[in-house]
């Protein structure tokens, strides 16, 4: 594994039982954990039955076979609404698949920027930041302001009308006036942790998990 | 004039005798000021030799003929970054013109949060607000969090790549989080201007300018 | 409640339960009214469950608990179409739960054009307007001509082909010839009520409702 | 010539002598007018040399050499505002090539809906109408509910920001509520004059001009 | 009715009972046909049951209440390809209620060219032409350069990828390099209807059906 | 030179001086031809100055430095209109680069479809077809209706306003009714050019040129 | 069948017994085999009900009753993921229903280029390359750069977010750096196959399958 | 300097003396070094006519007062074409005002992949990579599959047609199917620096530069 990021199993357009097939060939292949991402409900029962302790599902819908590595490191994950937390939950199972800590705080929208003030002593204590937001996708901007960390930002597709999909909050974040804000893909909380856990690895010292 | 808003040359597109002719013609039907906006170097050359008395041209691109109302109230007009300001104005005249008054604080862009905090007793002084920014154009959806006055959002061209010429800031101000947010076209000084002094006067109780 | 406006819940996109308990959460800390918006079916039913004497759904898609303020003012309400329906009837919610008065008038666009000059008298009578339309967005461009009152436009996704989901209407409204036009995001009758009721409040001078 | 269409030079993009060259060619095929529209300062001056006779320029940047044909009917060409001059005048230059009859009424922008009224008798006393309209392209929209004539629409380039280069007027007339409304390409007033010269010309019973 | 067109009743987004009640208020107010576009089986259903001798549904989804009345003139009906099939009958019912005749040509896209000079000898016998086209949306631009009639292009939805649900032939007839092409929104049967009907009763010298 | 394709210099975007050197360092390594495209007036007047020898400039803004390979087959490239020559001449200059010959029809847009007929020879006689359309972009449909050969589209920027300058006719040839048409980027005659000669070089049997 | 490729039905949006009847008419038209594209699971299964002996569904969604002919050299169709498979097996159906032969390796995406670099003899061996690939569509860029053969580019609608249905692989492949690319549209597997077919018949010198 | 990162003029926009006040005042603040962007030629100028010391210009654009950190570490930047220069030189630029290293290696872009296998002894290293890529962007997607180490992805406004000055490269990062690519802004080299910066000072444990 060339790169030091877990060989992962994107589920969306596979069938449970492809799903599962891929999964069996990561474990028989000696890869731990196995894993994979975009699990509807179908291809999590049809995980939990081939393999009763696997962790599965949850509001991440990942699912993981095999056990984590112990995590090193603190990863700050903020969100800027409820709904966003699909995506942010996303981060946290794929820093936990990379062996990296995550805190989550949710819901600190920069329309109560009392609440995004808040988070300071928090950033000062992480190692990264990803930063969670669909509609006006304004946070990145802000936290970006408030810390000399990386932020990885993620643009969701929380929002209607002019949100179009996610569109308006990845044009805020590419556009943002702060620098050091690095932007992934709509509602891709899979590269999001990745990458933090990257950040986290190379300033820990210690070597990318699960090679 | 039934809308109660002064008749104004749009001067962009228009050779500088055209915008002088209007403006004669404004003032021979009785119009005080008579007004025109988005005025080029030549045009304003052109307005001075007519009317020594104008006021023409600096950054917000106007020409003025005749004395001002004299101004009542106060719109709080901010801008996220010094680029912004021949927009900010644009706001400005376009107040001063209508007879209301202006507070301008320039630069205070989300990326430093704290400079946002300071204007908050601004706002709390103010009737209205004005917000104009480009690039992420997150301002708005941070202001419109700290007071309970209307936000007038405007987008500008300012930025480059995914700016899309102030399309990133449309799409932010249109889907920010906090509401109370009112957005007018890019670039658009004079409509907000225009929006802010309504507001400013249906509170003051007192008869629109200039009818 | 920093900025005078009801913290209102988004049901979009959240389970009953999840509806129902932020309701409860703002009930608990005093709120009266608590609110939502984008209520569906269900969880309109877990709201009528929970506190029978709610007002839930029609129209608007609402949902009230506790009881509302008197009203004060008058917001004119116009929609071009009837399809346009639902949104107008989320303004008229949001301007009853700000505690200001509405008026709406329906079905009034600008192929009929003597209908809109109908409702002139109606212009001059209001504190603010909001117009509601979708396909060409057309009406707050006539209407703007009529009046020297804030227009507060609200383009809709009704439409079809190279409407492209209210970006036309959203479009229109933006370049709209008229000063005096303000625009919100597509679909967001909330968002149009309460800057409508600011209107309203700012220019009766009376407090906000629910600090 | 088959579908009854002069055959026209379109100078865009031609050099001064390629388009001098184009007409002397439909000149010695016998097409009385030889005509060349989007003619620029330079190439106007070169047709002028070659056939000091030729209506060269104006406006419209058409040119016409050889004798117009005798007008026949009347189309009403309105413009919305003073910057959609350029645009109708090509109308009415291409209308005047097909020998057809043209009063241009200008300024009737929705914003000032009273002068829209005023052309009622105008619109009922024509063949066919062509708008001509930038920005928000609101006026085919209320044109068409005022009439039972076609209503040709002509979106223009004139705007700025969200107007999109005539975009935004595109789509408001493709999706004007009234029937009856028509839409050709941003700026194509020959479109426009083409397909209007055709409505009068089936209407009167005439043979199409020039064959 | 001032514009000469029904007054039509625009189905989608209605409930059947909405619907069939504006039916009703039409019949009321003496309109015949009264007339109903977009409607779906359900609709269809409630309408046959009010009025058993509506002639409603088939893949026009239109429905007829009352007699229609006797057709003059012929417009020519054309598609390019089996799936346009819906839009086409739109037009052909919409032709039927305005009381103008239609011949209808299935399936002549340009790249079967043969197929489309084959209808040459109808161009010439109609009174108006329209052309109804998805994907590429070429067929305007040919059959334009075969005629001297007008020809009414309708983009259709057809297609998938590139087509981006009829944008592409929507552009394609905008830029239609033969001059006489008129555009209606995408799969706006009934516009292109009307405006047919327009022309084809406009050149037969009557008046109006149904005023 | 593993892809049987000569290294080329873009010379858009590169200094006269750079250019130079490019050519200089292909010809030092034994390229012959070494070749370069889109070239302007002062580096076509550099190239010159360096090796008197060279084919520069042209409607094709390429340059050649040294000996073509003698042509093999025939490619034949057919425009739409006079202003797709620069694309049209970039095409046949590449082919001779590459060792190919070529056949150019100008000026055959399906709005005169009898011109395009008249190629059907030359379609039968050629080994492959090169389309060259800006507009509607709707030649490459009826051509490869007519042909067994595979075509290759082009779609150039020429047109105005809905041809969003190239976008129009790009999506129109990706949704090409008929099949065997492949497309290349916007403008891009050189692209085509290589494709073309692989076509041919692949049928005739024979080696690509200059390895 | 004046272009050598065979008739195809495009299934999609068609009834099963529409399908069904157009097969027929080709059969009867002697057509061998008759085939149809996009076909879902109820046309399919109304296709094996009457022609028992026909190939039917699979990954390609094709539909072929009659015999094959016997194929002629070979295509190499590659896959960047497996989610390309659907696409990739209707370029190998349409390759065999033209009597071509192919050979597909999958799940070569860039993000692993030693599995790219393994399949360098492959396309030495080819007559003509497809490349199929969606997310960011990437491959084509490599392919082309270690082949002489020409590759066929069809972007999929696979991904999600800025993959915009397929729209970001598009102008990847439209840009790609490497001549010798030809790209067709979005998921359009039956375009590349045919274009293959046409390449590789051309090449082998026989005539094309089924006239 | 809350964030660790320079306070930086970014000079496109602005007039050169206020470029050099901007300057002034960070000097004056005590900035070392006080640096700009996107500086001209005029504006390159006046700032050496004050600071004849300072480090102006170049193919970087940038403008650099008083002397630079000591580097600590190294980034790898890759470019994918010669005219990718520019920005990647506004990235080394920044990244020697931060303090870090840097090691370019120019034109390595995929069409030449033997090229781009040769930097993977350069991969291994480095601390992190950028990687400047125009026209397709596929560069990121191919390094990302080589290593371990974060990839800061910059699109660049390189290319034509259906490059849309970035905005095809942009899309193709976002989706790149290699996950541990993080995007910026188009031409953002600025951004990509400071973030490049970031990630080698957090991993090798210094303190940011310029407190
Ligand atoms: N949620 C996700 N978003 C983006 N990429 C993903 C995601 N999950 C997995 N991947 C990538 O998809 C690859 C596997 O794709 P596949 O071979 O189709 O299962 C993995 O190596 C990951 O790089
Ligand atoms: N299929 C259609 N496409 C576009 N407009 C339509 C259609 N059918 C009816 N209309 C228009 O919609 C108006 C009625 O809308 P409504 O009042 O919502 O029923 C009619 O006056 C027609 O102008
Ligand atoms: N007109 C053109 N359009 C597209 N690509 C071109 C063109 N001319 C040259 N190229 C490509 O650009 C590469 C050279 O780019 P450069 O190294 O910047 O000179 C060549 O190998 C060609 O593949
Ligand atoms: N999967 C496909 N994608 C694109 N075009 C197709 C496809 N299958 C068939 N076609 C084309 O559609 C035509 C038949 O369309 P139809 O007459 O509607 O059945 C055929 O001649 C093919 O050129
Ligand atoms: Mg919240
Ligand atoms: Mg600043
Ligand atoms: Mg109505
Ligand atoms: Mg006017
Ligand atoms: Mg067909
Ligand atoms: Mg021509
Ligand atoms: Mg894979
Ligand atoms: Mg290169």
């Amino acid at each position: 594994v060339r790169t030091g990021t877990p060989e992962v199993v994107f589920a969306a357009g596979k069938t449970p039982a492809e799903t599962v097939a891929c999964l069996a060939g990561l474990l028989a292949a000696g890869v731990r954990p196995a894993w994979a991402t975009r699990v509807d409900d179908t291809t999590a029962a049809a995980i939990r039955e081939r393999w009763p302790e696997a962790v599965v599902g949850g509001q991440a819908r990942c699912a993981v076979v095999g056990p984590l590595p112990d995590p090193v490191g603190e990863v700050l994950v903020l969100t800027a609404g409820t709904s966003d937390g699909p995506v942010a939950a996303e981060v946290v199972a794929t820093l936990a698949a990379c062996g990296v800590g995550a805190r989550r705080v949710d819901d600190v929208g920069v329309a109560g920027i009392h609440r995004v003030l808040a988070v300071v002593p928090d950033l000062a204590a992480a190692d990264a930041v990803v930063v969670v937001a669909g509609m006006d996708g304004a946070l990145p901007s802000v936290v970006a302001g408030l810390t000399d960390r990386l932020v990885v930002a993620v643009p969701t597709s929380v929002g209607y009308g002019a949100a179009f999909e996610g569109l308006a909050a990845l044009l805020t974040m590419l556009t943002a006036c702060a620098p050091g804000v690095l932007v992934v893909n709509i509602d891709n909380g899979f590269g999001a942790g990745v990458a933090a856990a990257r950040i986290v690895r190379s300033s820990s010292g210690g070597p990318p998990a699960q090679r």
